[in-house]
C-alpha cells in the first residue's frame, strides 16, 4: 500500500480531519486516534445509530486504531510527547494556537520528532484577522463565495447540501501530507501543513472566479443552467427529468441529431453558443418538445449512443442500487464485532495493484490504548497505573 | 518542493485534468502538457479573453510546460513513446480504451517505463456498464445523488454553482498520482490510478450517504437548513442576512445568551436539537427577531466573542476583498508576456518549509516542445524535420 509503514498521530474529530485521516488510512497509514477517555469523537453519538454503532462515524474512522488519553493530564501530556516521537505525522484540526497551549508547538514538535509532519486544518487558516473564530461548513460556504454561486437566479444564494467545506479541506489536507512524505522520504526532512475550510472552498470558484478576476463581472447563480453554455440543464420527458450537458458546439449538433431535429442546425439565431445563450429558454423549448415524447430511458439511451452527455437525477435509493455505483464499488460492507454488517461508502480511487481495503472497522473508544503504548515502550505495570488514575481508557466502559 | 525531479506527461484537456495537473505542479513537478498543435486545449479559447490570454486557461495551466505534437500521426506517437520513456507519472482523461487505440495499453506502457505511475480520470470508471459513455461535471452530479441533497425542499434538484465533479476527481487524481509516488520510491514499482467523476461524487455524500444506508430514510434537500441540526441557517438582520452554525447545545447555548435570549434555555420545547428540529421555524423566529435589531457586521462581531460559528454571505467581489481571504494570499498576479498580469487563484495547501509558488506562467501552445525535446535526446535536425512535416509545433502561430 502506498503509506504501508506510516504512522499518523490523529488529534482530530468530527468530520474534516477524521476524513483526511480517513483516506491517509485508506491509502495504508497506521492511524492512531487520540479521543477523551470518557467521551470520544462526537461523531460516536452522531447520525444514525444501528445496533449501537454510528454508521457515520463507522463510515470516517475505518482502517484506525482509537486511543483513549485524557491530554488535560500531565501524566497524558507526557504520553502525547512519546506518542509523537513514535509518528511520522500529527494532524489536528483544533483552533490556530491550541497546540501551543498544549505545549506542543512547532519547536516542541520537532524536538520530539526532528522530521514530523505536522498538519493543522481549521476554518481560516493560521494567521490573519478571523484566525480565532470558530468555524463551521456553512459558514465557510457562505464567506468563500461558494453560496453565492449555487441557486436559482431569483432564489437566495445556497448551501450546498454535503459538507463540502470540511471534506475538501479533508482531501487538501491528505494530498499535503503524502506530498509532505514524498518530501521527506527524498530529503529526510519534515514540514508544517496548514489547510482551512475557507480557502478550500475559495479553490473550488474555479472559471467562475477566473472571469470575475478578468472581467469585473459578478457570475450570478444560474440554477441548473450553464454559467457558459446553452442548451443546457434538466429536460422534461414523458416521465421525468434528464440532465443534458453539450458542451460545444460538436456536441450541439448530435443533441439535434438525436432529438430529430437536425434542421435547427440551419436556423441562424441559434447558430453560435453566445446566440443560443441569449435564446437559452426558446432554444431549450424546442428541445423539451422531442424530449417530452418519449421516457427518460429512452433519451438516456438514445443520447449516449450519440455521444451527448446526459443521465437521470437519482435519489439515494437509486444511487446505491445503480449497476454503475456497485460496478465501482462505492459500497462496501464492513462486520464490526458486536455492532454486525456497516455498509459504508467504498474507495474512489482505485489502485491496480496498491488496492484500498477496509483492514479494520472502525475502532471502540479506547480499544487499541494497550497495544499501541506496549508497542512504544511501555511496561504492563505502567500502563495499568495510567489506567487507575483515569488518564487512559482501555476500553469504552471501564475507564477508572 | 515535494514533487520536485518527478516529471509528469500532462495528456489531459478541459478541467479535471488540467486542474489534477495543476496541484502536482503546485507541488513541484515538472508538467509536459502535450496539446494538438493546431489548437491546443479548448480552454485557451474559453471563459473570459483578457490581452489575448483566457484567465481560466492561466489559472488551471500554470507551472506547466507546453508541447504542441499531432498524436495521430505515427511520427507524434513514435515521440510519445520517448516522452513516456523520460516520465514518472503519465496521465489523462480519456475516455477508457483510447490509450489503448492510440497503442499505450498497460503492458506497452510499463515495456517503455518499467515503473510507470499511469492515472486516468473518466466519467465512469474504467469498467462498468457505463464505462464508454460521454461525461461531463453536470451529468456526475445528477447521477451521484448530489443534486437530490442540493436545493431548498420544494425546489427541483439543483447542480452545484461550480464544476465541482470535475474539480474534486481531479482532487482525488492528484491525491492517487502521490501515494503511488511515495509508494514507488519505497518499493520501486509503477502502479495505474482511476478516478471517475461519478465515484468522486458519490464519496461526497457523507453522512447522508450513512444515514441513507443505516435506516433507509432517504434525506430531504434541506436548502440552508441543516439536515440534523436546529436553529441553523440564514438569519435575517437590520441589513442582510447572517448565516449560523450552532453545531450543538453549547453552542446554541451560547448564540441565545450572546442574542439576550438566555431564558429560552429553560424552555423545555426547545430543551434537545431533537425537539427544536420538529420546531426550527418556531426557534428561528424567536432568534430572528433578535438579530433583526442590528447590523451583520455587528452580529458577525458578537457572536464571534460569543463562539458561534457564523459569518456573512459573500458574493465574489466582496470574497476577493476579504482580509482574511488577502491574508490567505488566495488570489496571486502572475505577468505573462505578451499578456500582462493575470491574477489567478492562490494555493490552498500551505507549507511552512516547501511552499507553493508560481514559478512558470501558462504556456504558450507549443512554447516547450523544442527545449523539451533536446532534453530527451531529440537532435536539431529531427525537430526541424517533425516540424516541416507538421507533427510537431514549436510556437503558436508557426507550425508547417
Amino acid at each position: 500500500m502506498p503509506l504501508s509503514g506510516i504512522r499518523i498521530l490523529d488529534l482530530t474529530r468530527i468530520i474534516s480531519g477524521p476524513y483526511c485521516t480517513a483516506l491517509l488510512a485508506d491509502l495504508g497509514a497506521e492511524v492512531l486516534k487520540i479521543e477523551s477517555p470518557e467521551s470520544g469523537d462526537p461523531v460516536r453519538e452522531q447520525g444514525v445509530i444501528r445496533d449501537g454503532i454510528s454508521w457515520y462515524f463507522a463510515n470516517y474512522n475505518r482502517n484506525k486504531k482509537s486511543l483513549g488519553i485524557d491530554l488535560y493530564s500531565p501524566e497524558g501530556k507526557a504520553l502525547l510527547a512519546r506518542l509523537i516521537s513514535a509518528c511520522d505525522v500529527v494532524v489536528e484540526n483544533y483552533r490556530p494556537g491550541v497546540m501551543e497551549k498544549m505545549g506542543f508547538g512547532p519547536e516542541r514538535l520537532k524536538e520530539l520528532r526532528p522530521d514530523i509532519i505536522h498538519c493543522s486544518i481549521n476554518g481560516f487558516g493560521d494567521t490573519g484577522p478571523y484566525r480565532d473564530r470558530p468555524a463551521f461548513d456553512f459558514v465557510a460556504q457562505a464567506m468563500s463565495g461558494f453560496m453565492s454561486l449555487n441557486g436559482a437566479e431569483d432564489d437566495p444564494p445556497l448551501r450546498a447540501g454535503p459538507p463540502i467545506s470540511d471534506l475538501i479541506a479533508g482531501l487538501h489536507g491528505a494530498l499535503g501530507i503524502t506530498a509532505a512524505l514524498l518530501r521527506c522520504k527524498q530529503t529526510g526532512r519534515g514540514d508544517s501543513v496548514n489547510v482551512s475550510l475557507l480557502s478550500s472552498m475559495v479553490s473550488m470558484l474555479s472559471f467562475h472566479a477566473s472571469n470575475f478576476l478578468a472581467s469585473g463581472v459578478v457570475p450570478p447563480r444560474s440554477g441548473n443552467d450553464h454559467g457558459i453554455a446553452a442548451p443546457y440543464g434538466l429536460f422534461q420527458t414523458s416521465d421525468g427529468q434528464v440532465a443534458i450537458a453539450p458542451s460545444n458546439d460538436g456536441v450541439y449538433h448530435k443533441l439535434l441529431d438525436a432529438a430529430g431535429l437536425s434542421h435547427i442546425r440551419e436556423r441562424p439565431e441559434f447558430n453560435t453558443n453566445a446566440l443560443r445563450m441569449e435564446r437559452r429558454q426558446e432554444i431549450k423549448e424546442i428541445i423539451e418538445t422531442r424530449t417530452r415524447e418519449h421516457s427518460s430511458e429512452y433519451w438516456i439511451q438514445r443520447l449516449n449512443e450519440f455521444g451527448v452527455p446526459c443521465g437521470p437525477v437519482l435519489g439515494l435509493p437509486d444511487v446505491f442500487n445503480d449497476p454503475q455505483v456497485k460496478d465501482q464499488e462505492m459500497t462496501i460492507t464492513v462486520n464490526h464485532p458486536g455492532h454486525g454488517d456497516v455498509r459504508m461508502l467504498g474507495f474512489p480511487i482505485k489502485f491496480t495493484e496498491a488496492q484500498s481495503s477496509c483492514r479494520l472497522p472502525a475502532p471502540e473508544l479506547g480499544a487499541d490504548t494497550q497495544d499501541v503504548l506496549m508497542s512504544i515502550g511501555l511496561k504492563a505495570a505502567e500502563i495499568e497505573h495510567l489506567q487507575d488514575i483515569g488518564v487512559i481508557s482501555t476500553t469504552r466502559c471501564t475507564s477508572a
